[in-house]
């Protein structure tokens, strides 16, 4: 792609996300929303008869692909420094418990539910492939939706972020554990140990780093700082975590949020850009430039002409009902008083990320053929269509702890 | 390139531009010296023994180039945001004198030298093509260097930038014009006449839309702000820009420059962000990420050991030294009172981009040998180094109207 290219489409990405975005505000529907809309029309513009050359080379341009990816990282760096460590371990124990209840309910209910499928039934392999895309909740989706609606500060918000970064985890375990399933036709122990072993190891390095080492570090560079070194700190930080989330395995977006998480404004107070700044303010120019383009790529990728086959619908809506079900549950389970647990269940809906990861994984296993991919990608923008609206009509009712950024 | 590689390559090119600017600052140098110095030394750093994979992949990365590339143009932007249209035109005149005056001083006085260089003379179509690298003031670096000391809204920092876009523009006519000597044997009238009018018609046309449609089609806009706004027309507008720069022929960095001058924030008054940002401090966070993957990758294309041949460094003091005073002489012809013409003459040394791009084309057309290719970018790289300390010298007698940035 030549620079102009990328200029040109850069500029035409953009600019589709806000009129999406504007378009949905206008109708009180968080942008989110027309955001991946605008990509989905964008998408699928050669069924309205029109082949445009550029939609084509964004699709398969890497540099974009690479760009979404930092998107997703940079949203979920602003969320991990809307919250803080504290926040994160004191709504732990919910968190935990929507997260587990949130994988088990919905892996279960699609195994059972598999019988009423309007095709061809495939092996236990399959069903548990199957299955096991819609554990996880999507932290991207989850984490913007929450902030077009101000409420990434709320109980609410903070149990369903958490729970949306376990299962995350949890999900990537269980990916690993399937694909060994089906490859070596046995479960590998050791391997998911290991695993698990990593993703403690990264979450707890990275809190005890937080607190120990790194205010002491960020409190040494200032005295070297006459401008930009705040900016500079912050985002190789979040590269930094990232990239060792996953060199152990879990996806880089976990690494990034443990990276807001860890980051405080406290540390920059002596700091020059600290003037003028927060480190919302800093980082949130760089996130509201990059964070469409991932929403935008992932709009674009879907394919409307799959669903022109009525099994395939029927199938796709049949996952997407159990899908949702599953994570409706999952609320249930809080004990602590106070909380909505509706809203906590409706906020784990969205699958996004992960799902789309274990069907691209499938495909190469060969466990998921063509129709079971048309479906895994309905369901997860099914839930991500969804969930906007529903959980902005729940978080009416419940009193908002902050006001809308 | 694996998106875990690209987080961990862009954390260390952060890293690594900020403590080469940081010692830089120390020293009383400007920070930008610092990451040409970083870039300098991990893109030699076989010369040590070390061969370090990494560092081979960032050089060849087309990811990393075109970032390198959005860099550059959000710099461009930035200082154009800076300006404003009105003073740049007040400064037109002696910035145009300033720019014919630095494009022929240079191209005559190494035409002339030619006889000195230490091998082989070649034809008269290779002195022409060596002499015309030398007449484009780099703007990225001048730019870079007036906002590090603070002085980018000073008369002299005004003409010295204003000079040095008009010189990229006329730098590019004659590389069309030398590129169609040298295919076709004779200078294509018709040619030049075209690639200056539109030249003309893009600047004349941004100007006359930036003063007639652009403040009541934001102002429009602003009517749909719910936040976010204001940077997605910013954004867009210096994207959109520097694509049609490219497209009429001009470098992408010209476009940037001029969205820059005609956007200001009395624009963007009723704007959600407008309460918390100017322009400037949005735009800023998102160039302070890219606009050192800029030069950190100027520096790592250095090949340092191609100055191990004494005629190789003998012929490329003598351009250098050509070049510098080229520049030096430009500031003389400047008529109205009270401008420091020698800071001016300085300010226009550096060359940059386009005598680096001058450079690759020549290669292609059989013009440019190995021995030549490394003679230019020393000669860029020189004329670099030793304007920050120089300008910050002259700089410091003459009064500052404004306070640093």
């Amino acid at each position: 792609m030549t620079l102009a290219t990328f200029l040109l489409l850069f500029a035409l990405v953009i600019i589709g996300a806000r009129v999406g975005g504007v378009i949905c505000e206008r109708l009180g529907i968080p942008a989110v929303v027309g955001e991946l809309v605008a990509g989905i029309v964008v998408g699928n513009i050669s069924i309205f008869g029109f082949h445009v050359d550029l939609v084509q080379q964004l699709k398969t341009s890497e540099i974009f692909h690479t760009l979404s990816e930092v998107g997703v990282i940079l949203l979920l760096f602003m969320v991990g420094l809307e919250g803080n460590l504290r926040q994160f371990v004191k709504t732990g124990r919910p968190a935990l418990v929507v997260a587990c209840a949130g994988v088990v309910a919905p892996f279960l209910l699609i195994i059972l539910g598999w019988k009423f499928m309007p095709f061809d039934h495939g092996n236990i392999h399959q069903q548990i492939f199957l299955a096991a895309t819609a554990t996880a909740t999507s932290v991207g989706i989850t984490a913007r939706v929450l902030k077009d609606l101000g409420r990434v500060g709320s109980t609410e918000g903070q149990i369903i972020l958490g729970a949306a970064v376990i299962d995350d985890v949890l999900g990537l375990i269980i990916l690993a554990v399937v694909s060994a399933l089906i490859k070596q036709g046995q479960i590998d122990l050791m391997g998911v140990i290991w695993i698990t072993a990593k993703a403690v190891l990264f979450l707890g390095g990275t809190a005890l780093a937080g607190n120990l080492l790194l205010p002491r570090f960020i409190y040494i560079s200032g005295r070297f700082d006459s401008g930009g070194l705040m900016g500079a700190i912050a985002f190789s930080m979040c590269f930094l975590c990232a990239w060792l989330a996953d060199v152990v395995g879990l996806a880089p977006i976990v690494g990034a949020f443990a990276a807001g998480l860890i980051l405080d404004d406290v540390h920059f107070k002596q700091f020059h850009d600290a003037r003028s700044y927060s480190l919302e303010q800093l980082v949130k120019p760089v996130a509201e430039l990059f964070v469409p383009v991932f929403f935008v790529l992932m709009g674009i990728g879907v394919n409307l002409s799959a669903f022109a086959s009525l099994a395939i619908v029927k199938g796709a809506l049949i996952l997407t009902v159990l899908a949702v079900v599953g994570k409706l549950i999952s609320g249930i389970f809080i004990k602590r008083p106070g909380i909505d647990k509706l809203a906590v269940g409706l906020g784990m809906i969205p699958r996004g990320e992960v799902g789309l990861i274990f069907a691209a994984i499938g495909s190469s296993l060969g466990v998921v053929d063509g129709n079971e991919y048309a479906m895994i990608v309905f369901m997860v923008l099914a839930t991500t269509l969804i969930t906007p609206p529903l959980l902005q009509w729940r978080l009416k009712n419940i009193p908002m702890p902050q006001k809308p950024l």
